[in-house]
């Protein structure tokens, strides 16, 4: 099945329309009808070569939501009519002990992500910026009703990502978070740890997005191009969610932890991060990493947004204006997330 | 009172017989005629300047035991005659919310150190290379009979160092427990680890203590020189504990942890340690900091160490061999702790 899309033909070009092939739906896939597809920044990381070198033309994309169009003969979590996710993974071995645990994207032995990894048949897995998708139904989501469609793509990572380290270092009543950057990633972290029941706290280059943050959900907005910021807040937090992909100053953000906190890392800078060992130390303090999430815990994410009516802040944008919006991207000048109307695709 | 002690004249010159002040007993002081004092890799490094300047003359070393000569009228804790030991705290705030917890090591105000911290009084405080000292009932120990006298000391620096991370980060039964470098401190982790239930590999640059390691606990040992080890231990440990006081390859290690696992360093070397977010972030890994312990802690240490039947592996020396006996630290070359015979400053 020939379907339409749009792919990175080299490292250093602009994306372009194209058609790819995606493979007959086998017996336990689920062909999905793309309808929206969000931009993160690992699409123009992945693009640009900058984790490595892939192979083009390369589609990406793995914020996706559509409707099922047609399931295999031995299908049975998923029925045509369905509004469905696919996230950062479309298979796993499921056999090691993190599968076992529902942690595939932990998997031993290499998940298989939604775009430049090696799928099962050998072939490179192409992502969501395209009109239709086959996925393992293992590896699709339910996305409730009450998320609007148009809103809904960029939870499957944005969301996931920043749910994941909220749960698992258990922000709640009573615990201190603190969400480093307020892009993609960290307006979905203080939307979730906000619903969560914790203070929330926003360190943001300036206070150009305060008034988005608190309303977003934070208690308080500091500027972390201000110095006093770093000493007003000496001590102060239980949790600290770093989405920014750039390297910043660890030291500085892990002496902002009280006793026991953990400083969790989300984006990916591939550059080092220097750490001083009085820095932890001095608080028995942990700078943890932290990536996306399992199906399982996944599925926990879509339905608590669904519970406590939260949703991504988007701009819809058609399929040609990808490349300007991957400027904007790496501009920070977007409100929060850029999502692709793949109707416009057709 | 005018007390015998051995002391650092400046960061360079060797440590020489000298004469100190003890204050007077306060009402809830307790005189302590010092039997033992360990040497700490910690003393060398702060009579060198390595941490930081200091004021000469400086006596160091925060292992102590000896016995209770005198107490001051309010204290109930300790009897004159009975056995104690004092660690590397003297004092702290006592009302942060560190302290009333019982981790006054991590105490907000700042604690007081057994060597080279300003006191209550203004005073430098001088350490355990001496007849006697005067500290306040709170921050004495009490050293079970049924551990040696003379390998009790190291127990208040190495000992609660590696206790307080293994128990904090639940060594037991199940757990998979690496020890990094086969010093004073890592030969208490893998003696400590070993009796909490755990599972324990020493990861040494060599394979030169492997016996001793074996003997003390490990049930595996593995040299950090073969880069083998490296591979063949990917993804093994629950919790790493790094002794080394140098700057080793974090990511090397970090790779070693499997799912949620912790790499919690102990020593403190002061250079950076570079760490890339994907050796976190690939595993849910952790690389955590440790301090000493607090009082309670301590003692439950030392209570711990008495019913395992746990005393470190020294060797005994006379005060006059403690500079050559800083040669030897630096060296690698002590099995595993020093301590010295205090009737030989008397």
């Amino acid at each position: 099945m020939r379907v339409n899309a749009y792919a990175a033909p080299s490292a250093t070009e602009p994306l372009v329309p194209t058609t790819i092939e995606r493979r007959d739906v086998g017996a336990t896939d689920v062909l999905i009808e793309i309808r929206y597809a969000g931009i993160c920044h690992s699409d123009i990381h992945t693009v640009r070569g900058e984790w490595g070198p892939i192979t083009y033309p390369q589609v990406v994309g793995h914020e996706i939501v559509g409707v099922v169009a047609e399931v295999g003969s031995e299908v049975t979590k998923h029925q045509v009519g369905d509004r469905v996710g696919v996230g950062c993974l479309v298979n796993s071995c499921r056999e090691c002990e993190n599968c076992r645990a529902g942690m595939e994207q932990y998997c031993l032995n290499g998940n298989v992500g939604t775009y430049a990894s090696v799928d099962r048949d050998g072939t490179i897995t192409q992502g969501g910026y395209s009109t239709h998708v086959v996925v393992d139904q293992d590896f699709v989501l339910r996305v409730p009703e009450s998320i609007p469609f148009e809103k809904a793509a960029p939870l499957l990572c944005a969301g996931i990502t920043t749910y994941s380290p909220l749960a698992h270092w258990k922000a709640g009543p009573g615990t201190r978070v603190a969400v480093v950057g307020m892009g993609g990633l960290g307006h979905m972290a203080v939307k979730i740890a906000h619903a969560m029941g914790a203070t929330v706290t926003v360190l943001s280059q300036s206070l150009k997005k305060r008034d988005d943050g608190l309303a977003l959900g934070a208690d308080e907005y500091y500027a972390t191009s201000d110095p006093d910021t770093f000493a007003a807040l000496k001590n102060r937090f239980d949790l600290i969610v770093n989405t920014v992909s750039a390297p910043l100053d660890m030291d500085d953000y892990l002496r902002l932890l009280r006793l026991n906190g953990t400083l969790v890392i989300v984006g990916a800078p591939p550059e080092e991060l220097p750490v001083h060992a009085f820095a932890l130390s001095g608080q028995r303090r942990s700078f943890a990493g932290s990536g996306i999430g399992g199906i399982p815990e996944t599925q926990e994410m879509l339905d608590f947004c669904a519970e406590h009516g939260i949703a991504p802040e988007t701009e819809l944008i058609s399929a040609d204006y990808i490349n300007e919006a991957y400027e904007r991207v790496l501009g920070s000048d977007v409100r929060y997330r850029f999502v692709i109307d793949i109707a416009t695709l057709a």
